[in-house]
């Protein structure tokens, strides 16, 4: 058949995650943890099955589990969201990413995007029929050029794509950042879709400038979020969505028929523990020691670790071990040091090589510390 | 903001189940079952979160999941999918639906839908931007007019939607239907996207002609399956899709970057209890058993019963009791009797009024002879 993504391959993680297993690699390449969960949030799920808590929920999520969310969101950045018209339920974070642009951005219309990023961005919004008019952001900082972008603004941008701390660079949004996002949107219609999957882990006691944070901003904004990767399930398909009435009465449009609910035990579940705010508010320390037992590890490497200010993941150049593509000397480390990591070329469109691997460390401490090793026999 | 989706509401499930609730109705609405599934299912999958798999699964599925319902597909239907290829879990067979329809139906296409049907799939193809030629099928036997299909077949046809056991009608297709397919399609590069949902809800003795049943038909078929509906797991949220690798490949790129991958431990606990076909192959007999027990306790009702074929669902003609709109009979139904039903109505997107209701039989005994308590008293 004629594709409608005839440049879209099997996505990275699924190309890196086959060929680690079957070098038995030491795995730092996905942001899934290699731990285990809080088992009471697996005991209240199994209650919740238990309880014949099996049918399909509300197409917008469990009454109790949008209360949950709008109640944490309200207390950590202030804003107070609607859970019957505000707060959408999803079946992942990747799904309302994929609703929110499904139902807000038109043929036609221009998404402004960040690079590197990550792999779905662009595929989503070029389904829609839309352009995807993009920025390149660079090493060390990846600050993103605000004059460049308001040069670019038209009456067609329908949108800007955010990730805040950022996959792959662990880069957060600063205060300059939201003047900036201020600035060019007053006045336009401008949607602002924020990736926000890892809002609970930022470091240095820093905060996480969330759209919600900012009346001017919010009420344009759309925030998904994760409950996987805050409780460590990733594999339970679980997030949320949050946005003025009018933009998420869209957004439940294609939510209804794309996947009509998430679900239904999980929910049930994920609503017990989101009543124990520790396991959120205790993510940013628990990742933090795990980032600087991994700096920790690598001191004695060759390879140069980028600073990481929030997310499961920090960078290193190998430009002193290697003068391979980023990609083959992931492939190298994979085959001949049975360790995995990202290429960081995989996050740009045209595959922009700055010699960088990505490094997941949400992994046990072990692995971390036996990941490192092998990076320091390079 | 402008919608992709202007004429789109909130689905009729939501809107007669936030009723019911409300009037306490009994609730004949949903094709969700009350009650329970099998108890070792809970415990598989309650096993596999405790055993960790609480991370992300390969995309397509885990493997030995797709390997099981291939497994089942060539017994039952004869046709070998390949797992590695042609088999794909999703999150839900909506989702196997949304990813199909986005990943095959381009601008400009025609797809040709019967009516009534359920109300995700004219949307799903509007927001392609591609064009939905439909047919209306009428009570009581809802035959599809191959004759007049045929006539409207164009270069731009690029896909058919099917649906047996039909819901909401319950009829089935046929060995007529199955031999126009092939007639109609033969020598086009026409897609049949076959939603099956009930594929193991078919009466009386009769097969199910599944799509995978005919090699000049698989060829070009998308068959699009549900555990929810199977295992009485409506909120679990798992479904499969079974295609051709060169259409998969397209519907995988859609479903990798929508969902990326459907829940972990749930697709462990599936993989484990489709070891024990008797699950599925009793389904048949033991939802014989509640259409023929409703239709027992309607018999000294006024309601004109239609027969059955298949599915969770029969439709009843009320015109002996009342001339209102089935619209405003339901809503009579709800509030005045406490029964809850579903308009046929909803299933027409030109709200085509057959006075007819659809009545669930996916419940308890109880329940089904309280609801046509409540039914024999009209
Ligand atoms: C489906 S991969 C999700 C994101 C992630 O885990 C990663 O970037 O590694
Ligand atoms: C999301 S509703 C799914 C189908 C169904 O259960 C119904 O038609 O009642």
């Amino acid at each position: 058949p004629r594709s409608k993504l005839p440049n879209v391959g099997t996505t990275i993680f699924t190309v890196i995650g086959q060929l680690a297993a079957e070098h038995r690699a030491i795995n730092l390449s996905q942001g899934a943890p290699n731990f285990p969960c809080a088992p009471e949030l697996i005991e209240h799920t199994h209650q919740a099955m238990r309880d014949g808590h099996n049918q399909y929920s509300p197409m917008a999520g469990l009454y109790a589990l949008r209360e949950a969310v709008a109640g944490k969101v309200a207390t950590l950045y202030g804003h107070h969201y609607d859970p019957e018209h505000e707060v959408t339920i999803t079946a992942s974070a990747s799904e309302g990413l994929f609703a929110s642009i499904t139902a807000l951005v038109h043929p036609g219309d221009e998404v402004i995007v960040f690079e590197p990023c990550f792999d779905s961005y662009a595929p989503m919004i070029e389904l829609q029929g839309a352009k995807v008019v993009s920025f390149k952001l660079a090493p060390p900082t990846f600050a993103i050029p605000w004059d460049e972008v308001a040069a670019r603004i038209t009456p067609r941008t329908r949108m800007i794509l955010l990730n805040s701390p950022h996959n792959p660079s662990g880069a957060v949004l600063g205060d300059e950042d939201i003047a900036a996002l201020k600035r060019l949107t007053a006045g336009t219609d401008i949607v602002l879709l924020s990736d926000e999957v890892y809002e609970h882990v930022v470091f240095d006691g820093a905060l996480h400038h969330s759209m919600s944070r900012y009346p001017e901003l919010a009420e344009r904004a759309v925030v998904v979020a994760s409950f996987g990767k805050t409780f460590h399930i990733t594999g339970w398909r679980v997030g949320y969505c949050l946005a003025p009435a009018a933009l998420m009465e869209e957004i439940r449009k294609v939510h209804q028929f794309a996947m009509f609910a998430a679900d239904t035990p999980m929910q049930y579940g994920l609503a017990r523990i989101m009543q124990t705010p520790s396991h959120y508010l205790g993510l940013a320390d628990f990742y933090q020691q795990k980032r600087d037992l991994l700096v920790d590890c690598l001191a004695g490497s060759r390879l140069t670790l980028l600073p990481s200010a929030g997310s499961f993941f920090m960078l290193a150049s190998y430009e002193k071990i290697s003068d391979q593509s980023d990609s083959d000397f992931v492939q190298t480390l994979i085959r001949e040091h049975q360790v995995a990591t990202i290429p960081v070329s995989a996050f740009y469109s045209d595959g922009t090589d700055h010699r960088l691997i990505r490094l997941s460390f949400a992994k046990d401490d072990a692995t971390l510390r036996a990941g490192a090793e092998s990076l320091c026999r390079l």
